[in-house]
C-alpha cells in the first residue's frame, strides 16, 4: 500500500499512524510485522510522542540547531541538511504485529519526517505474515 | 516475548542481548530474523560494542553534548533531549538469524538505551521464521 | 549472503546498491523485503542520495561537525566517534520487494558507512519471502 502525502513546510513531522493501523486491519495478519518505508532521501520516518505536539516540535528545533539549513555544504541543491536529517532519522520503521494489533507504546506515533518540503511525497506501508 | 527492564539511572545503556539469545533459542528458529522492539518515546535501542564499557558511556556524553538535557525546550515535561535521544537511537533494532544463531559480530551487544529514567520498561522481543 | 568490502579511507560512504539488487535478484522473491545487516561497530549502513557525491561528503563532514574524531572521550582506543555514528547510521537498514524488485526511490542508494578504517568489512544482505 503507498500512502500519498502532500506535505506543507519546509519542515514538519506529521503523523500517519491512523493511516498506517488501516492498513493493518485491512491486512488481516494476525501475527508479523508492518514495515513502514520512505523512498525519499530529504525525509525519513520516525516514532515518536504524539500527545504534546511540542516534542515534535523539539526534535526539529534541536536537529536544525544541530544540523543548521545553511552551513558550509559543498552539495549544489543546498538541502544537505534535509539528506543528513533523513539518514538520521531513517528511511524505515517497523512494528510488531500481534493479535492484529500494531503492538504500539501509548505514546508512540508513528511520524513521516518532511525536511525540504513542501512536496509530494509516497510512503510505502508493508504488513509481513509471521510464518 | 517481553522482557521487562528496571532502569536505574537518568540515563544508561543496558545490554540485553543474553536475554534476546535466550528467546531465539527457545523459539527454535533455524534462518530468520529478530526484531527487538521499545514500546516507549524517551528510549530506544540500538546495536554496539559491549567490549569496553567506556564505549557506551562516551555515547551518552557524546549525544548529551550535542542534545542537552537543559535547552530551550517547549515541550512542557522537560524531557526532549530523551525525546530526541530515542528517535537518533531508534525504535527497534534486527539481527538475521542464520542456523539457529543471531548474526551478531564478534563485538556487538544489544543495548536497551534509558533516556528518562529510571522507569520500569518494556521491551518486546520477536522471532519471525524465513520462508 | 556476505558481502566483503575493503574500505580504503578512515571515513568514507561506499555505495553498496549494486551489489544488493543482485542478492536481490538471484533470490527470486516476489514479495518481501531485503534486510542488510552490518556486523561491525564502528561502521554502519544508510539509504540515501547517489546522484550528487557532494551529498555523502556533507554527512560525514557534519557528522564530524558534532561527533568530532578528537574530543574528551574515554574509550581508550580513540575510535569513539566512530562508534556513536555506528548507532547514529544504525546497524541496519530494510527495503521492501515488490514485483522482484527492491523498492527504492529515484534518487536513493544504500551505502555502507566506514567510520574508522580502512579495514576489511562484511555486510550481511538477507531476503525475505512474504507469506
Amino acid at each position: 500500500m503507498v500512502l500519498q502525502i502532500n506535505t506543507k513546510k519546509e519542515q514538519e513531522m506529521i503523523e500517519i499512524t491512523a493511516d498506517v493501523r488501516k492498513v493493518v486491519a485491512e491486512a488481516g495478519v494476525e501475527e508479523g510485522v508492518v514495515v513502514v518505508y520512505v523512498p525519499h532521501t530529504t525525509a525519513g520516518v520516525t516514532i515518536n510522542e504524539n500527545g504534546d505536539p511540542d516534542v515534535v516540535r523539539d526534535i526539529l528545533t534541536s536537529l536544525n540547531k544541530n544540523f543548521p539549513v545553511v552551513d558550509n555544504y559543498r552539495h549544489f541543491e543546498g538541502n544537505s541538511h534535509a539528506h543528513i536529517k533523513a539518514s538520521l532519522m531513517g528511511s524505515s520503521c517497523l512494528v510488531p504485529i500481534e493479535g492484529g494489533r500494531m503492538q504500539l507504546g501509548r505514546w508512540q506515533g508513528i511520524y513521516f519526517c518532511e525536511f525540504d518540503g513542501p512536496r509530494r511525497r509516497s510512503v510505502l506501508v508493508n504488513v509481513y505474515r509471521a510464518k
